[in-house]
């Protein structure tokens, strides 16, 4: 039977996942540093191990004859979330994903030594020819496709998302940004001259901050018998479900970034956690997409994690782990800073989303070939003067060359940051409108209502239906700005 | 060209290698407890991968075709190694081996349970059906490899060792034991009336004994660039040779069981270490057997960690870290304690082979079908009565049931453990007929020459040789148990 023999695949990709999903958080955690070349040929040869099994021409076949066989409807789902995953997988030809392989890796490895430097005109050759293969990859996904060219390379990230519904959206909530952030600002500016910030700063030992971040995971619904914390260079959350490793970083001055860090991994760990066990070696078990995993660490960090009823609850915990007794009118000024500032990394949730719209702006136009490389700078400048008032002319590090994604090849990507800023806001709402009591329960510390809302509604949906589909099913209503909109004004504007 | 071939296959064996031994060690140490089913079914089906590609039917032929081309010396010396571990690798068909690792996981399964219980009634059927099992494998490998059953059981853990040489020596030493171990009881009751056994107890914070340990192990040898060191319940070395992880477990009252779990560790962790990183992926590149690595181990800890001159370098480190300054004439009676006792794991090093040589002879007379499992408990109880003068006919759980060697279907091993002892003192008395002044550069704290001496001699041979060959061109000699004799006089019979 065919169907089983895919379920047999599928056991085994799941097995080399697991291994290269383990030894990925190992070398960010455990591993010694001299250990790293040979982890780095361990995991690429079993990276070559899943593409050769996940690829092998008999599956193409194997996914029709399933086609006919009785099924039942979960199994049905599963197929076709199978037969996704595997046209998107075999879609570029072995020799092009070798060469943009190569290419990827060449201008990544450039970029971490020439962003130091500040050195875009070396630079800017690699990002070129990384451009022009991501022109020909997006051409080829189109075809398998039959989308358009960058709507094929984010259907890789967020199966269903498309240009044509994203752009209004996005347009809607730049327009709202430009007038507010200024105005949020001034208030902010208001509010201190009244009332100055308060530092927080103190020593916090790291076994005393680790406490807190545990008994953060813990009471938000972390299982710590299916997961970990541990310490890394830049925060993550990996692992496998049934071991989810998550990882931050301390500074024993402060303990909100680290506290903070910790809040929104555990965001991405309940849901892997959450996730239906029983399809979890197939792609119907997975998590749906990056935009929405990102909702839901951005729905602990950013809607519970920053909501002042948060704070009645978790004031005493840090002042159980830290001894540190501050108020509501210490904290909240520091959880809601707003700022204006070059580094998208570092923006706070009112001025992140122009960073974010700038760059699908701009690689949408690098992708259909309306902007080349060679006018990025002038082109970034002119984005941030028009959002934020800040330029970057003279200082490309902190502009077209601060981020990753695009020396690594990832065009399409950057949406979902802020497409789960959104979709965070608008699950909330829909929480609320079904609990109105929701604040009230958070600042009991009771988070159950609010995850078992989300199981049923995110978690237990693995990659059932399309990230739209899910958004529209699990909140009533398909993507809509208002709802972050509204947040935004509720929490910086008044 | 079919070396060539073989060395793709070595390199994608050596990456599913590193996959298991990490995830392996990391079960042990870094694990969640909940992650452990789906890690079971991860390594199995990576198990099964490497086996299906290691014994491909296609590598008989590219084995015999590589050995008609012109091949360097090493690479030479690689096709031979890579062709016996393949013949111990295919020599048994599948059928047969699934039949056995079910049998082997079924019964030790039922030992955890059982053993706890002392219930040898119920145990004793399983390992009837394990020893059945292990009768039918030693006739199929002797088939193979034109040996005697048990030498041929022997030849996966140590290749070349043979019961005919190993017989004389062992009861060579039997003999000696049987009369000494009374001796050394003696007089250490002598000396312990004399001067009181003066407690090391005090409270030794974690913390501070790792510290102790990494001081030790950085000092002995250990690359901390290329290794770690972490907890676990049962101390081990896993990992791979570029990133070795040694455990151990501390108990806060007392610091000497945790340090010399870490020497021992060591040992293994630097053979590893030094293994030659040019065949890493082949079996020329992998430590020779079983026994060569307890030498390596036992090396660390008995020969230099419980060696006066090693304490003589040690107490200051141990104060510096502890903060205890204790004399050689306190520290060394807790060293070089003697006692009696019925558990193989707990014993000290005068007494501990008379518990191997007994499981040697037995295990013999099981796999040649002299014994019955059914006598086992009476069998075991002579042996114990004659070596050490101890019953254990009404506690088979402290008897024949205290192992999970047999249970698990691993016959032949046992003696490795003993030969690893004879191994390190022989070696031990070779360098320092090379380098009679070592005792003094140990004292010194300086452990680079006998570190070269056995990089040359032993670690950077790899799988070169085969044991006694190995042996022999180190030590300049065969094995030999008077070293080892002549190593407890010294230690214990004055």
């Amino acid at each position: 039977m065919s169907f089983q023999k895919l379920d047999d695949l599928c056991r085994r990709l799941e097995a080399l996942e697991h291994a290269l999903a383990i030894l990925g958080a190992d070398e960010a955690t455990h591993m010694a540093v001299g250990g790293g070349d040979k982890r780095a040929e361990a995991m690429a040869m079993l990276s070559g191990m899943y593409h050769r099994q996940a690829t092998a021409p008999e599956i193409a076949d194997w996914i029709d004859a399933a086609g006919k066989e009785a099924l039942s409807e979960e199994q049905a789902a599963a197929l076709r979330e199978f037969r996704r995953h595997h046209t998107n997988l075999t879609c570029l030809p072995a020799e092009f994903v070798e060469r943009q392989t190569a290419a990827r890796l060449r201008c990544e490895q450039l970029w971490r030594d020439l962003r130091a430097k500040g050195d875009w005109t070396s630079f800017q050759p690699a990002l070129e020819g990384v451009v022009a293969l991501v022109r020909e990859e997006a051409a080829m996904r189109a075809e398998a496709l039959g989308l358009s060219p960058y709507d094929a390379l984010m259907e890789q990230y967020d199966p269903g998302n498309r240009a044509a519904d994203i752009t209004p959206v996005f347009a809607e909530l730049k327009t709202f940004l430009k007038d507010f952030v200024p105005q949020a600002l001034d208030m902010q500016a208001e509010r201190r001259a009244k009332r100055p910030l308060k530092p927080l700063s103190g020593t916090y030992p790291v076994d005393r901050q680790r406490g807190l971040g545990l008994a953060m995971m813990e009471a938000v619904g972390f299982d710590l018998t299916r997961g970990s914390l541990s310490v890394s260079h830049h925060p993550f959350c990996g692992g496998v479900p049934s071991d989810v490793r998550i990882t931050t970083r301390y500074r024993t001055t402060e303990f909100l970034s680290a506290l903070m860090g910790i809040l929104h991994e555990t965001g991405h760990a309940l849901y892997e956690q959450n996730l239906p066990q029983d399809w979890s070696h197939w792609p119907l078990g997975k998590a749906r997409g990056m935009a929405i995993h990102e909702s839901q660490s951005l729905f602990v960090e950013k809607q519970i994690g920053r909501n002042p009823a948060f704070w009645r609850w978790a004031l005493p915990v840090v002042d159980r782990h830290l001894g540190e007794n501050w108020s509501l009118d210490d904290i909240l000024p520091h959880v809601h800073q707003v700022e204006r500032g070059l580094i998208r990394v570092d923006a706070d949730e009112v001025t992140y989303p122009l960073h974010v719209i700038l760059r699908y702006e701009l690689e949408q136009d690098l992708v259909a070939g309306r902007l080349e490389v060679a006018d990025l700078p002038d082109a970034w400048d002119a984005g941030m003067r028009d959002c934020l008032g800040l330029s970057t002319l003279d200082n490309p590090a902190d502009g077209p060359m601060q981020d990753v994604h695009w020396p690594g090849g990832a065009f399409g990507y950057f949406p979902s940051y802020t497409l789960g800023a959104m979709m965070a806001a608008q699950q909330w709402a829909a929480l609320v409108r079904d609990h109105p009591d929701t604040d009230d329960s958070i600042a009991g510390g009771d988070f159950s209502t609010v995850n078992d809302w989300r199981r049923t509604r995110i978690w237990s949906q693995g990659s059932r239906w399309s990230t739209p589909e899910l958004m529209q099913r699990a909140t009533g209503e398909k993507l809509d700005a208002r709802h972050f909109i509204a947040h935004l004004q509720k929490r910086y504007g008044s």
